[in-house]
């Protein structure tokens, strides 16, 4: 059994301790349903700030992690370790290395032992990188973080295997693809997702309809479990789309949230039923890849286009 | 406007002086109602003869088309010029060229003034090398045709940027890719779909959707209108699915055929809206094909797998 850890907005007047309470809160009952993993969702520590504009890099500094787990998180770990059940769990990263600093939007996969099996830092920024005071809310993603520089891996973990990405990685056919080639059959994502696009007003009605398809059609072409956790509801003025759920290889929509709240949603998800889509798909005798060149070569920008 | 010309089943004994007719009238009905493009499926001069095994390599043969307009397709190319109403015609092409024979799963883009603007030749071929005889009908693309060498292009035509693929085309993510980095606007595609999958059954129930899915996901993921021609109902045994549609470019089925026949949908497909998604997407700032490369790598392949 998995769960998939739906959450409800988090304040900017919650503290970590107090957030990892509610984590901890989830894990338990994933525990008393005998779930062996929950997935939480992206940046799940704090709300999501590149929803608006800071100036102070300090100030922006205070939403990342030095270290995982931390004296605030380690009793997740503790907790999880205690129960046997390992988790997905996204924050935001900083590192230094040899005196340059790297922020990263970052997921981790913890497996039932407590030990750490995985790591994913988010490869598509949505967003922009200038502050855009007339918008409602703010999309800063590509101002706060630098692209991540892990790719696509997949891990041995769960009894099979396992890849991560997160919410704007989940709408590229590139990410389903490049897990799929390398077997996955369980992708862990966590989103982050307003029900308004300022640029686009225009595409707000179909917020959740491109959510689940990007998500159904990874699973289908690939042959794989997708589920996905959402941080929900209205957080600090911005209004998140909920509907976490848990896809199957078919492209079938197994399980969804139902409230814009914490809430927990488990399925079984066999990965057997993998088995018949990926003979059927048979990607590496049917793919042409002499073809597929124009997707892995560099674009040709003028400067405009970049910012 | 444009229209999607789905056809019933062609039966071993019509001719394709019939079948032809068959097509011009469809093209009549489609000028009648102001269309300036008319989409036919897949390989629509003949039964889908991939269907069954025959070993006569001049009985196969048959099935091919050695020009194009011949004699017997001229009628179509002529009164579509009169009409001037283009299209977009699957058939099964067979080149001599230097000695050697090829033969092709194959599409023309013909203009309103009669010009053949664009080909494709089918690049993912479904199916079997070897007679299957314990399957209720066979699937033998891979014996029948050769891998397209075409590769997947885009044209100006009809005042937009057009591209084709055809049927299992549509199941994989690169062909709309590799489309929508050239701008593509337009993609237009036929299929035969069997509604059983011999090898495995379990998946018979979920054909429809699988077809929509693949397609909904290539329309939103560039920003592309995405339209699928069938041929469907009971052809010689083998029962085909027809709901032929019209995708936006938001994703959403547009327009979906309501029989296993003859029958023409229509839809006004405003290239405008492809802007906002293309826009959204961005496709040369937000991909990072750097961590794509496993996407255009050839696969290591064993001899058994090949087969």
């Amino acid at each position: 059994m998995i769960a998939v850890a739906q959450m409800g907005p988090i304040s900017l007047n919650q503290t970590r301790q107090e957030v990892v309470e509610r984590l901890i809160g989830l894990l338990r009952e994933a525990a008393r349903q005998d779930c062996e993993l929950v997935l939480f969702p992206e940046c799940c520590l704090t709300p999501f700030f590149p929803h608006w504009f800071i100036e102070d890099q300090r100030e922006i500094d205070q939403y990342f992690e030095r270290e995982m787990p931390s004296p605030v998180t380690k009793p997740l770990f503790e907790e999880a370790r205690k129960l046997k059940i390992g988790f997905c769990l996204g924050f935001a990263e900083i590192v230094e290395n040899r005196g340059e600093t790297r922020r990263y939007n970052s997921s981790l996969l913890v497996e039932r032992d407590g030990q750490i099996v995985g790591k994913h830092r988010k490869i598509h920024l949505p967003g922009h990188v200038e502050h855009r005071p007339q918008n409602p809310f703010q999309n800063l993603e590509k101002r706060y973080f630098d692209v991540g520089n892990l790719g696509f891996q997949v891990w041995n973990a769960f009894g099979g295997v396992v890849g991560m990405c997160i919410c704007n990685d989940r709408r590229w056919a590139e990410t389903y693809r490049v897990l799929g080639l390398q077997g996955v059959e369980l992708v862990l994502l966590g989103y982050n997702t307003p029900m308004q696009i300022p640029e686009y007003p225009d595409l707000n009605p179909l917020v959740g309809f491109h959510n689940q398809l990007s998500m159904q059609a990874g699973a289908y072409q690939n042959g794989t479990w997708v589920l996905g956790a959402a941080k929900a509801g209205i957080e600090e003025g911005v209004e998140q789309l909920g509907e976490s759920c848990i896809i199957a290889p078919s492209g079938e929509i197994r399980a969804v949230a139902k409230t814009n709240g914490d809430e927990l949603i488990v399925h079984h998800c066999d990965l057997d039923e993998t088995i018949p889509y990926k003979g059927l798909l048979n990607l590496e005798v049917n793919r042409q890849v002499k073809y597929y060149q124009l997707i892995t070569q560099e674009p040709e920008l003028d400067c405009d286009s970049v910012l």
